[in-house]
């Protein structure tokens, strides 16, 4: 794995006692950033770093004295409302910040006074996107995924020949994306059903989501420069969850031959929360390719990529109904499944996305793809847990669904854990579907 | 067409003495806008208007008191770096400004001491992209196009059944689009032979430029709001001209199933000026559906759209070689078409895009897909020229293609010309070849 510090340490504590709960997503050794302020307040957004239950105003924080050389000048980019800059400091900025950090909200640190003051509870605040997202590529990563959702749309066709050579991506709309809490109307457009002779229009009936991991570039290239695979991690600042809501109707008739477009566009939403690249460290693993498939072209291979390529990212979807919310019921789990099962690795995506000098901006954003797992109930979208929509699934209130109802909210949690090192939480990213316009 | 006013008068003169000339692009009905500076300096970028073989510095233009109210307003937001701002600011500030500039730079205006202080030739300029470009769609609007295209991508299956009822986009990259003079090395990745057992990776062999307009939004929407067929007009700022350059031995290894991806993202180029939706309304004309084609939905269909959604722009594409550059021959043409044919007008594009709630931002931009007309000489890449690579093309001065080489620069003109109206030209988009990086 790669070179561990002392801000992974499982040993260390902080003086936010909440950060020091086993359970907790936001132990001082994950120290994860976003873009927040309280809610309700007319404030600027600004760039905050989460401990335990609180958040460390990063704009409050810089100008304690507290940092100082190049944690100082980070802490500053990250008062900005949006973290482009930071991010786009590269991964020695982000480091000297991220060790700051830690000293100052270790147990015994002389800065409790002045960074208590600069805390601000999760429960009061709210949250922007964390940076500006100028492209977003949405890759297809889960070779479980596009065989299952490949037998759905082509039968007879399910996985194409390229999947196992070619990490599969395509440009998606970076407008639409928006933070947890987004709220959406269901979406309307052409569909046809297989034996309808004219397609129709009117509300989507097939709205799913997926389960995806989201990847922010932070340090940019420029045009005609590539990412070596081992690069990789100069440039990737960190991870988030990511719902990539598709429609699945109007994909099935818009999709050939240049993709999926307005079944994709309507909204998707991301976590609040950054966990960065050396945050997951002690989580990277070995990644491999089955002997029996091809193996990767040279500029998608090496020796670290194989030793410490994936990452063991724990997945959860939950679905909460307006029947749920009403009765006071939790809610219901529908799918677990993990990041690790994912058939090419983030460094993979990196290279490849720029093998043909491909210009990489900071805050550009990657969905890694429906992340199921290699069983049915691992699946990470409704279509495939529902096969296609023909195969009801059973809520845990006795409720069902093939699809998404208006008033469901899709609830999607993620989390590393092991022993001898520190739970490293994403949190959560929440939508609500709201019905279509009239 | 729409409704015409005093700034399309042809019979304006102006006193830049170069805009009178019946052959030149930038006469005073036209007023297009770039982002410039004088070349070589670092000046910052500023917005300036094409007239005649002048630019009217608009940074300079709004401190001479020249424009007043929401023209004045209009000319300030121009003077930014780019142009998102005014464009954001919608039709009304558009209109004001365009007809501030009509009326300052007619032939006995008294503005003419103050602004000619404001001119910067066009010989001494060089441009920066417009605007911040957000989200860029391509469309696949030329039936044409892609019925010769599918015949060579897909032999058995060339025109899809959505074709004619869906106007098909994808989305594209926005990072690697820059201005005219853009040059880029020839991408690599990933081709497969049809007859090979495995991809091969290198310099793509098969390099190819798209003829398409560009299409900038101006005035944006909120996430869940559609823009109405007949509403187009509000949010289209202008047109450009877009080489939408294309690896197709990339494109065809791994555009299934969610389309084009590395065989487009390495560069893209627009020329500098964007010709307002207001400059071409006297080139709107009728569009219409053959009989024996499916009728647009109802989403897609006025009478408006019926009577005034297509635009007569004369689109042609030269080449450069190395070889012409060297001896001093001029640029060889390679086709001509029009923007006329296209299967789907720039309003049903934005009604399309936005009607399942996808937001637009001021400086989003959609390419209209290559241009190609009903006859084979009037194809808008060099793929269709070369019947997908097996019939060299003979250039004027002997070389032949049947795609790209290094060195080789693609240039692309385009214009409205007809009895009655002033002439509205776009300039040129060129961007050139580099070879592949070592």
């Amino acid at each position: 794995m790669p070179a561990l510090n002392e801000t992974h340490d499982l040993n260390l504590t902080s003086w936010v006692a909440s950060a020091n709960d086993a359970q907790c997503d936001f132990p001082i050794q994950n120290l994860p950033f976003a873009a927040f302020r309280r809610q309700g307040s007319d404030e600027a957004f600004r760039g905050g770093v989460a401990i335990g239950d609180q958040i460390v105003d990063l704009a409050a924080a810089k100008a304690t004295g507290v940092f100082s050389g190049l944690a100082q000048t980070a802490a500053e980019a990250c008062a900005a409302p949006r973290l482009n800059d930071f991010m786009g400091m590269g991964k020695e900025a982000w480091s000297a910040l991220r060790l700051a950090l830690s000293q100052a909200l270790r147990s015994g640190s002389a800065a409790e006074a002045q960074l208590s003051a600069c805390l601000v509870a999760q429960a009061e605040a709210e949250y922007d996107l964390p940076c500006t997202i100028g492209d977003y590529t949405d890759f297809y990563t889960s070779v479980f995924h596009a065989t299952t959702v490949g037998s759905l749309f082509r039968p007879d066709n399910p996985l194409l020949p390229n999947y196992k050579w070619v990490p599969i991506g395509y440009h998606g709309r970076s407008s639409s994306i928006d933070v947890s809490g987004q709220s959406f109307h269901r979406p309307k457009g052409q569909t046809k059903a297989p034996d309808a002779a004219e397609p129709s229009f009117g509300p989507c009936k097939r709205l799913d989501y997926e389960l995806e991991m989201g990847i922010y570039i932070g340090k940019g290239t420029d045009l005609g420069d590539t990412i070596a695979l081992d690069s990789a991690d100069d440039h990737v600042f960190g991870l988030c969850l990511f719902n990539d809501w598709s429609a699945r109707d109007i994909q099935a008739w818009e999709y050939q031959p240049l993709g999926p477009f307005l079944a994709k566009n309507f909204a998707s939403t991301v976590s609040p929360w950054i966990v960065t690249t050396e945050a997951l460290a002690p989580y990277r693993t070995a990644w491999s390719r089955d002997e029996a498939d091809p193996q990767p072209l040279p500029y998608l291979e090496s020796e670290t990529n194989r030793a410490e390529g994936a990452i063991d990212i724990q997945l959860e979807v939950l679905l909460e109904s307006d029947k749920m919310r009403a009765e006071g019921q939790g809610a219901a789990k529908l799918s677990e499944s993990s990041f690790v099962h994912s058939y090419w690795t983030v460094a993979q995506m990196v290279a490849h996305h720029t093998v043909n000098g491909c210009n990489m901006k900071p805050g550009d954003f990657f969905g890694s793809g429906t992340q199921s797992g290699p069983t049915h109930d691992e699946a990470g979208s409704m279509l495939e847990l529902s096969l296609g929509g023909k195969q009801p699934i059973t809520l845990a209130n006795g409720e069902t669904r093939t699809f998404l109802e208006d008033g469901d909210a899709v609830i999607m949690r993620g989390h590393c854990q092991k022993e001898g090192a520190a739970r490293i939480g994403f949190g959560e990213v929440v939508g609500t579907v709201l019905p279509a316009k009239a």
